[in-house]
């Protein structure tokens, strides 16, 4: 009798639930719910009350609704009973949070708070708290934290604790109220089972929790602001749940919302990214996978803490249990595709795709397909959207030079992709020369699936084999891996994630190897690339910076020619 | 009664004739004439020989069809007699040159000859001399020729000398058999008069000809080559004429082919930017006339010889005479908006204009002046087609820095517009700084005519009033000043150039004034564009030099991936 496993992917805009089988991955069926307020950026729903710029909120009730449409739905598509579901993993976008009362219920849906802003979720892009971020880091550096190094030396404005300062900061009575901040990753996995199961993922990148460590100390906190000083005790709770645990059972009342059969294990929460790594089959150090969209986010294992400069983060059991999980990551890849097609293509190549019922960036393709490594004597810095991995530096911009009156789009095109993999291969050889090797690439999500000259360009960048995750929704796959791992063997699933990867995750035949010739003619373009990358990221010349203020000062003073 | 004097340009494609009052410079009347052969850069004419790539010919019979043709279109179109005609000046393309035979036939015009390519005319533009003109700068950079620094430290290949090496060195028998080498300029007078009159202005610019030194001397030239030692007393002769002087007058074989009275006074010949100085109405030192089209040409008169690192020539009598003429230049105005519009465009523009009925150009002019200096975050390097003054480098490249997600076309338009201003406001201040003064700037050409915004972006950014050429044919205008000096006072012309520029020349009455916030925000912007400039082209990062290096490489090896 077949075993299946639903997995549950949290995304900006939507979420989706798949349902696959349990013995080997196969994927029988997959439903969207798409977030009826989406992200609130402008006026809070239901209200007048108007959010200032950089906001980024939530409705948690979405969440609800992602789950009641969407695992009724798959069980009906696929003809599955809910007795045959035997786990039910989830991930979540992070850090994305919310403030709740001791029941566990967001204070955006209690009608006491419902109209304060700072009572609803924050999604990971609310970029308002940029000041408490800069106070945080100012802060570590000057008492010389010591975990500071181990998030590449900045802690970014999207985490836990400048949320949560600026909660502080602009509404200390619901900072007050509040039983707890938690990530909406546990917050989901609570409304599942009724417990608290904090995951390490979330708290290790996105909260400065260390597993021998814990979070930075009561003195640290102290010294941000008294009100803080015991806001792990108070707010966040120590408890903390390595990936691959179970964190409990469906509840009467999830039974109900879900359709599932109450006692059905559900895994600890999980971030889409990490959990992708499974789904790609790897489940050992050396492999790194990217997940490349509008960015690129980096994950590799290791068996020891390193401290490797510009990485986002490091973490114990932060991917995979067991191995010291490394992050890093790229600010702009499909983004900058999009800039470019959007705005640097002349209309005769838009006319030409149309005529040919093609997309524009397959034409570009095919036309930058057929120039020669270093023909079109472009080079570009890939900081359209500033840096995160090595320099993280978010005042970067992009740069082009050797531009000529011959100059053609798909040779701009092409040199734009040509960044992105040398952006690359400086996360890759700034890991090995820390520590961390890097064997092998692997890459999942929306650019591998449709741009295979892309990832040919990215392996003759980098001299390494690419691989691609077979599936095209490795989230919500890795997530039900989780869950078979929550039922485990007894139940139908299995005892570790590893097990589970490699049965229910792996890639397409289809690899791209790296040629000789063109790695060999890549070497020396990436020469060039990290000389401007350093003349113009590590202070030599910091025009894009003084351009940048001199741009804000201009608009600020907003007297117009 | 009034008197008429007419001025004939002959341009790249075509030449003009324009017919004007000497009173006061009124323009009657002008005629175009395409030339029949134009550009030779494939077949020479009536042949099935083939030219080699960078070659680039002309027909002297097509300067010759200019004369019969326009010069009776323009009496006829003014109702003008023949006799109230009291001198004709003309200005070429240059160095543009041609071996003639004894009695100043070309050898293109003799059967005998007519099928070998290095009989024919070569135009400005043909750039197969490279090899040449490297050899000859090796040489007098080895020798310490104290000429050199004169030429900003480079002869061009564009110039006589490299052009005659080549013909020696690929045709000896057509350099032996060759009465004289002439530039075109005075090649057109000999055909009006009879006369060899070499002026002063190609002789000084485009010959390495010095008014006390004359020529470079016999032991260079024999160094070059021994069967180059007597090259100027055999191929080229002593006799210069300034610019200013009567060539001789009108032969009835010239009065049987224009239409004119035999005896009208001829001007010594002239180079298009050249004698667009006078026709500005300047006559005076600290002036800069800035010719701007596909490329921009700056003139500047000074009292004494200086050295100024980078510019084109320093020549006495080569712009009016008495002064010092300075020449720099930049190769890539026009031509590099042009591109920009025809290849980083989007459709949607190209639409927006046509549905508003404007061109391209009008609508980035419209969107790109409501920002404010610096708003868009983007810096340029004008140097999509290498840089003349003051670096004179052709393997420099185009540089764009400060580019995110937001930035726009016109954005990108408009700091294509401030890199080319930033780059003029570097050969402004090299003049100042090496002893040439330049406290005003005229403009003429066709960008001043159609772009009033970026001649406010050229006041604002140099911080110096600009005033713009009232004739729309400047070239032309010219000519016929020179040709009423020709004839002199007695005839009803003038004495003096200066006394023809400021009754016949004159500029229009609207003039750009620099603001003074503008400039004071472009100061800081223009030290980020002497950073870079200086980064990229003075060796701290040869760069650009590298990938166009690579490019030829990876070109001839001609393994496309």
């Amino acid at each position: 009798m077949a075993k299946y496993a639903i997995g549950v992917d949290y995304g900006t805009e939507s979420g989706r639930a798949l349902l696959v089988d349990v013995k080997n991955g196969r994927e029988l069926a997959s439903a969207v719910h798409a977030y009826k307020n989406g992200v609130i950026d402008r006026v809070l729903p239901g209200t007048q009350v108007r959010l200032e710029p950089d906001w980024a909120l939530q409705d948690p009730q979405d969440y609800l609704e992602v789950m009641r449409t969407t695992i009724p739905a798959v069980l009906r598509a696929a003809k599955v009973k809910a007795d045959d579901v035997i786990g039910i993993g989830t991930d979540f976008t992070a850090c994305t949070m919310l403030p709740v009362d001791e029941h566990g219920t967001p204070f955006c849906m209690l009608p006491k708070w419902r109209n304060r802003p700072h009572a609803w979720v924050k999604l990971w892009k609310h970029h308002a708290a940029q000041a408490e971020a800069d106070m945080l880091n100012r802060a570590a550096a000057e008492r010389g934290e010591p975990w500071l190094k181990l998030y590449g030396g900045k802690i970014s404005s999207e985490w836990m604790l400048p949320k949560i300062m600026q909660i502080l900061d602009e509404d200390p009575e619901i900072y007050k109220a509040a039983a707890r901040f938690i990530e909406a990753a546990d917050w989901i996995v609570m409304q599942l089972t009724g417990l608290e199961r904090r995951n390490s993922c979330t708290a290790g990148y996105k909260a400065i929790w260390h597993k021998q460590h814990g979070y930075p100390n009561r003195e640290f906190f102290k010294a941000l602001d008294p009100r803080l000083e015991n806001v792990v005790e108070e707010k966040l709770g120590n408890e903390i749940y390595a990936l691959g645990q179970k964190a409990g059972e469906i509840t009467r009342g999830a039974a109900a919302l879900t359709g599932l059969r109450e006692g059905t294990a559900v895994s600890v929460g999980n971030v889409d990214a990490h959990v992708s790594v499974p789904a790609a089959g790897i489940t050992e150090p050396g492999k790194m996978l990217m997940i490349m969209g509008t960015s690129t986010c980096h994950m590799v294992m290791g068996t020891e803490e390193h401290v490797v400069p510009g990485m986002c983060g490091v973490v114990e059991d932060g991917i995979l249990p067991g191995f010291q999980g490394y992050e890093a990551g790229q600010s702009c890849v499909g983004d900058h595709f999009a800039w470019f097609t959007r705005n640097a293509v002349p209309g005769a190549y838009d006319a030409e795709a149309k005529k040919r019922k093609m997309s524009i960036h397959d034409l570009l393709v095919e036309k930058a397909a057929k120039l020669d490594v270093g023909e079109s004597g472009l080079l570009a810095l890939d900081w359209w959207n500033g840096n995160r991995s090595v320099l993280v530096d978010v005042d970067l911009t992009g740069l082009l030079v050797g531009a000529t009156l011959q100059t053609r789009p798909e040779e701009i095109y092409r040199a734009l992709i040509e960044a992105t993999a040398y952006g690359t291969y400086v996360i890759v050889e700034n890991f090995e020369k820390h520590g961390v090797p890097v064997r092998e690439l692997y890459a999942a999500g929306g650019l591998p699936e449709r741009n295979g000259f892309l990832m040919q360009v990215y392996a003759d960048v980098t001299g390494r084999v690419i691989k691609v995750a077979r599936s095209a929704q490795t989230p919500a796959l890795g997530s039900a891996q989780f869950g078979a791992v929550a039922a485990g063997a007894k139940r139908g699933g299995y005892d570790s994630i590893f097990e589970a990867a490699k049965k229910m995750g792996g890639v397409k035949d289809k690899v791209f190897t790296p040629r000789a010739r063109e790695h060999a003619l890549y070497r020396r373009l990436f020469d060039e690339y990290v000389t401007l990358h350093d003349t113009f990221g590590r202070g030599a010349n910091d025009v894009m910076k003084r351009l940048k203020k001199f741009k804000a000062e201009v608009s600020r003073a907003g007297a117009h020619g």
